[in-house]
Formats: structure tokens, sequence, C-alpha cells
């Protein structure tokens, strides 16, 4: 064996030479990454090891909804480490008993139980597990627009290119198209309309596969990576009623708009939807310990009240996660990141895209809402023909990396996915931060 | 909203009350189970809030390596989270690339990479889909007695009965019998005939299979829940030649036996056997912050050199748990815990369970290395009934409840599956205390 060194003291160098020979990254080719070094984090920023520091906008994954280093947040894992750093999921812990009231009193509904994960893919592998065994139905339809996670089944229910080299794997997956006006798969002439054929096209695709095989439909509320797609008022709504007229479950996924992303507590508030099942993990615990979960309809709980449940993990419910959650409650309340949220989102960046959008040929369309947005880029307004093509090349992928360079250089770790910018800071960001951020990715337009 | 209170004060009954109306559990009819409040742990036990403390002889869930609270693993995440608490998988950090360091010098032969995962369950389905991906095969054999965790292709490799209510999970998973001496599925006379037979069996089964269609074969070094099978000398050797004649890559999950459960850093040591991926969760941080991973080839790594790596995670790489998984590595050199791992399995439980079976008609046979054992009950030496069977009911289980009811009154939480008495305290117990626990087990055997 060799020896273990104290880590506090490492260079940007080694840091770069470990990781460049024995760190395996995901959703990379090796020998053609180079992972930046970060040394610390601080509210809406991180920093480098050469002191370069950069508004995440991306809040990393979409999931330091508290930003970097809350001090709340640090202190909580502290001291839960502290007290009982971890006990196995068959003992009852208090850390874990009150985050799951905070959970089930929050949740939209009647979702009174909670089952903890990991992280998200496995919240949604649990999720279509209980829908499966509590309807006796084995498919599960899913969006093509969407990402679900990279375990088998929650990679076949993803929808985008990721799912292509993985495809042979949980065969009852179907997919389906979700509303998307701008890019209408239904010549749909306005938001309205796209709903109301959207909704039409799912029924009759519902009907073709057989309603009585299909266990449940599985939905971002906001649909994240694959587009940052707000539905229109009706859609969600019109989904809990073909569940309820077909015997489906619906399962939202909200593991990346959970948590006040868009401004409530779960994305399902804002559009009056009820589903059987909610995921979350992400902001659960801006990341600061690995968490996730499903939210569980008291009819699905049900049918586990004498039959085992056949799923489990080593560390469901643990404990240093779950003291974070409660203390994110606390600080949600404290901090009033909801009302925070909502305000920036309406006040400053919704005008500031709309401004965009009167300024520049190439933004197509924005839209979003809380803290969460996309500019869509296009060659040309009319075909609205995307910068970039749908899953590029590098070579055709240039235009978007001369913005990421351009937003790097001026101080912005920035979200780009395919031909869109994705606007998604930590929900505790500043006016003046967030107003800062935005005009550097206003100059970074102004570029191409 | 509803407001989050601080959980230091809240009492057993509130504790319970909330697990029972919130906290869905894994493996469990919900209705039927009622989880033991725990308040506190320290090395090798741990107390309810009654105030009645138990040897730990499960290690919670054979996670728990270095046991309750210690310490330096309390320090280790204290001081990460003051530091950095997260970071996304993407930038490279020091925690993390001292940990994949520790790790790729400790692993056997040249596995010098590693993908972190969150636990056991994902560090399997990175494995499977990096095997597949470079064969280009699709088909995974496993055994039948084993447990690979709950998603989808993990519970499709699952042996055991929890993979029943899941069967139509990953539909390219076969399933074949291991060496299992006492109860051989071929007729064996002795552990080199078993050895010899159970290899010349999965010859046969690849061949009928189709070797060209078989991407991997997944075996626990030595199988944990289902059995502590300790494979005979030449097994796994046999394994590697058959996959090399093949083109098929042998996958060790040493989830349960990784981190010096059998008295050596990873478990194939003792067998002499070279794995093209390693995986391992568990005994990584002892459980204290949720982190698996797996090590991987130079050869397997090559595949994904300039083709992308089609899987990833939002917590990939999380620095509180390389942080505790660094701690780990220095823990065992600083506290000689492989030698004190093996020096307590050979002198001490090993000569005490001979003493069981000398003595008592029940112990059919005992089994086991390191800190690792088993105890097969069998109501007759010559047949080896078991004393339950398996998959029992819970009327035919009532043998193993007594057990369990004299064990815990008499102060150790016992570890029993099916027809067994699993030991596996935590590796830092003392000696002392191993005596204590292992008399317990024998009054408890008196009983019956
Ligand atoms: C909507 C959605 N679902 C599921 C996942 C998977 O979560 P995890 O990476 O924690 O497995 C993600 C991660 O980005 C996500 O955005
Ligand atoms: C051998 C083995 N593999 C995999 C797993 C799954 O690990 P996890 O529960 O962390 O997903 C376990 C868990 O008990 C295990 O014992």
């Amino acid at each position: 064996m060799t020896t273990a060194t104290v880590t506090t003291d490492m260079s940007a160098e080694r840091v770069s030479e470990l990781d460049n020979s024995h760190v395996f990254h995901s959703w990379a080719a090796q020998d053609l990454f180079n992972a930046l070094p970060v040394v610390s984090g601080s509210e809406s920023s991180f920093t480098d090891y050469e002191g370069n520091t950069y508004l995440d906008f991306g809040s990393q994954l979409v999931n330091l909804n508290l930003g970097h280093q809350h001090p709340r947040l640090v202190r909580a894992i502290q001291d839960q480490a502290e007290k009982l750093a971890t006990i196995q999921p068959a003992f009852a812990n208090d850390a874990r008993s009150e985050l799951a009231r905070l959970l089930a009193e929050a949740a939209p509904g009647a979702l009174n139980q909670v089952f903890f994960t990991n992280a998200g893919a496995d919240a949604n592998e649990h999720a279509v597990r209980m829908a499966r065994l509590h309807t006796g139905r084995q498919k599960v339809m899913s969006m093509y627009r969407s990402y679900h996670g990279a375990t088998t089944t929650a990679i076949s229910m993803t929808g985008d290119p990721r799912r292509w080299p993985n495809d042979q794997g949980d065969p009852s997956v179907v997919h389906f198209f979700g509303p998307y006006a701008y890019r209408s798969a239904f010549w749909a002439a306005d938001e309205a309309q796209e709903c109301e054929r959207a909704l039409a096209h799912l029924e009759e695709q519902i009907i073709l596969e057989g309603a009585s095989t299909i266990a449940a439909i599985i939905i971002e509320t906001v649909v994240g990576t694959n587009g940052i797609l707000v539905p229109p008022a009706g859609y969600l709504p019109g989904i809990r009623a073909l569940c309820d007229k077909y015997g489906i479950l619906y399962i939202a996924d909200e593991v990346m708009v959970g948590f006040g992303r868009t401004g409530t507590m779960f994305a399902v508030e804002n559009f009056q939807a009820q589903p059987d099942l909610l995921t979350f993990a992400k902001g659960v615990t801006s990341g600061y310990v690995p968490l996730g979960g499903v939210l569980i309809s008291d009819a699905v709980r049900d049918s586990f009240a004498t039959t085992v449940y056949p799923g489990g993990l080593t560390y469901s419910g643990h404990p240093l996660g779950c003291a974070v959650g409660v203390e994110t409650f606390a600080i949600f309340e404290d901090e009033q990141i909801l009302e925070h949220t909502r305000q920036l989102g309406d006040e400053v960046v919704a005008p500031f895209l709309a401004g965009l959008a009167d300024k520049y040929e190439v933004v197509g369309q924005y839209r979003g809402l809380g803290l969460l947005w996309a500019i869509e880029l296009v060659t040309d307004r009319d075909t609205r023909e995307p910068l970039v093509p749908f899953h590029p090349t590098a070579e055709q992928n240039e235009p978007m990396l001369k913005i990421s360079a351009a937003c790097k250089a001026a101080g912005l770790w920035p979200m780009l996915q395919q031909n869109r910018i994705h606007i998604a800071p930590p929900l505790i960001i500043s006016e003046q931060d967030l107003r800062r951020g935005l005009e550097i990715i206003e100059d970074a337009i102004k570029e191409i």
C-alpha cells in the first residue's frame, strides 16, 4: 500500500496531473478533456488556482441553489458529522424523520411519504419500479427532449443523444413529443394550439401503444438540459387528465427544477398539476451531500403496505444529506429564497432578455421562469434555423465555443447547450451580480 | 411552506412517529416495519434512545469498516466542508485527485483510472456500460447467488429473490451457478472438484450462450449477502482464463468486500485474480458520505480516449466523499487495519467457530476470512437441510427470529440471512468486544 498525503497544500499542477492520470470523467472523451482545477467557492462564484474568479451561471450542474459555501449548510454538515455521521436505512434517525416531514408538508397535494435515494437517476429508477408494481404494467412513456439520468432505466427514458450509445437498455420505454411551440412538432400556430395538439398526439400514441400496457408517464416539469421548455398553461393538467382516464401514473421529474429553481418550492405548483410520484435531488442539498428521493402518493404507498417493496440502497436517507436538507428548508424561509428568485426572474432577467431579443437578430427566442432561462440563437429569425445543429460536430459547434471563451474571459462561467445559452445562477445571487453576468452574456453575443 | 425545526432535541417518540408517517423504507412492507430510533454510535457499538447499546455485528450494512464516529473521519468531513463542500465533476479537485491516486496505486494490477459514482449499484451499472461498449457485446453473466444493487441492470444481475419482482429489467443478463462446495450444484466431492466443475459448467454455458455475445462476467469476489461464499483457490484465476479465452471482461464486485473486509485491501488479492474492472463503495468511506466507483484497466479506459464515454452523474467524485476516502487510506496505514483484521479472523473467529461446530449439531458449516464469516444452521448434519428454507415465510423463519431476539437481549445486533448467522463487525473492533459478541452468538445458538 502507498502513503496517503494530506491534500491541503497540493499545487494546481499536481491536482491536474493526478486528475489526468487517474480520474475518469463523465460524458467525456478522456484524452480530449482537461479539467480546470478549482480551489474555492463563495456565494455565486468560484475561483481557480490562478486566482481567476467566475460567476457561476450554471450553479455547477444546476444544483447549487444556495450558492457556494453557504455558512449554514457547512455548519449543518459539521454538526451532523459530529453527532452521527451515518446510520443504516432500517434504523430511524431524527434528521431523516424531520426532512421527510418537511418534504411531505411542502409537496403538492398528498405526497405524504418519501423514499430517499442518492441522486436523480436512482430516484427515477425507484419511481418507475413503484409505478410498475402499483399498476401491474411495464411500459413507461417519456419525452424525446428529456434527461433522466444514467442508470439503465433512467438513460433509456432519456430522450437526448446521450441515450443513443445506451439504446439496448430498458426495453419498455416509449418516447413521445412534448410541447415546444417555438419548434412545433405539430404544426401549431401558437402556445394554446401547441398544448392542445401535444395532448391529442400523446393520447393517440397511448391508444396505439395500448393504454393497458403503460405504467407511467414521466415528465420534467420544465424540461431542463434539453431546452428550458416551459409547458403551456394547460399541458400538465392535461397530462393528469390523460393519466386518470387511462389508469397511468404521472411521475414529475423535479431533479433540476425542484427546490425553488422556478420560483416555487416544486415547479408543478406553477402549473396546477398533481403528480402521483415526484422525484428530486440536486437542490435538496445544493449538492453539498449526495441526496435524492421520491415523493409518493398514499395510493402508491399503500401498494407496499403489506407487500415488500423490492428495492433499496445502502445509503437511503443518509443522515448527513438529510441534515443539509433540513437546513435548506430553514434557509429558504429565513432568506425568502422563493420571493427573491421570482423577483429576479420577473424584474431583472425577463426584461433584460426582452432587450436582447430587440437588439440582436441572432436571438431567436428567450424563455424561462424563476432563475432558469434559455436564449435560443438562430442563423435566421424566420426559418429559426439553430446557430448550431442538433448534436453538433466540434466544427459546427464553433460559434458556441466562441461565446464560451468570451464569457470566461470576462469572468463568467456559462452554461451552453447546443444552440442555447442557459441561465441558471444560484438562487442567492445578488441583483448586482445577476446584472453583471447578463451584461457579460450580451457582450459575448455581440461578438458573433 | 412549513417551519423547519432544529432536530437536536427530538424525542424518540417523535422520531418514530415521523418515520412511520413519512419515511418509505427499503426492502420492507411499510405497515409491518418499525424502525428502531438510534441516537448515537461509537466505535463498534450504537445506542438507541432508551440507552440500550448494541455491538454492531453487521457494521450497519457491512459498510462501517472503521466503526462509528471515528474522530479522524468526522474531522475529514468537517474540514472538507469548510474548505469546499462541493464542486461539479468537470472541474478538478485536490481531494478527488488524491483519492484517485491512492485507489489506482492500491488496486491490483493495472487498474489505473477510477470513475466515481454515488454507491454500489451505479458503480456496477457503469462497469457494465464500459464493458458493453468496450467489447461491442451486450450480455452479462452473473451468479444466482449474488447481490449487485437495485437499479435496473444491477437488480437484473442480482441472483437472489430480490430480483424476482423486478424480473423484466435488463434483458441481456444470464445467470450461472458459482462454486458452493457445501451445497454443490455439480455433485462435487470436495473443494477442488467443486472448483473444476464450476469452471467447466460455466464454460459450457458460455459456449451455448455464444461467447461472442457476452460482454462481461461479474462476480462478488467473496459472495456477501448470499452466503459468504469464499471461492476455492483456483476459481477466480480460472475465471480470468475463461475471460481471456473468449474475449470477455471480468468485473469484480468488491462493494462489500473491498477496503479490508477480508484482510486485504481488495479481496481479489487473496486469490491471485486480476479483474478488468473492479467496483467499490461501502468501505471507501465507511458509509460516512455516499461514494462508490469503478477501477478501470488501461485497455478499457482507452476505448474512451477519443470517443465520449456516454455516462455520468451530478455528484461524480464528490469532494466530501473523496476527502473521507483519502483519510480512510491514512487510517488503514496508521492503525494497521489489515493486519488487525487478519489477526482477529485467524486467531479469534476461526478457532471460536471451530469450537461451535464441535459442540452444536445445528452448526452445519462455518466459513469466511478476515472479518467476514457465516455460520450455516441445519436441521440435520448429514442431509444438510437448512434450518429455514430458501426464501422462508415468516412462520418458517421463526428459529432465526429467536436467535435475533436472544442476541439483541444480550446487547448484540446480529446479521442474519436465511439459515445463516453472518459475522461482520467493524474492522476496528477490539479482541475483547469480538469475543464478547461471539459468546452472545453461542448463547443464542444454545437456545435452539
Ligand atoms: C431532470 C433531471 N433528472 C435526472 C437527473 C439525474 O440526476 P443525477 O445526475 O443526480 O443522477 C438530472 C441531472 O442532471 C436531471 O437534470
Ligand atoms: C456486493 C454488493 N454489490 C452492490 C451493492 C449495492 O450497493 P448500494 O446499496 O450502495 O447501491 C451491495 C449492497 O449491499 C453489495 O453488497
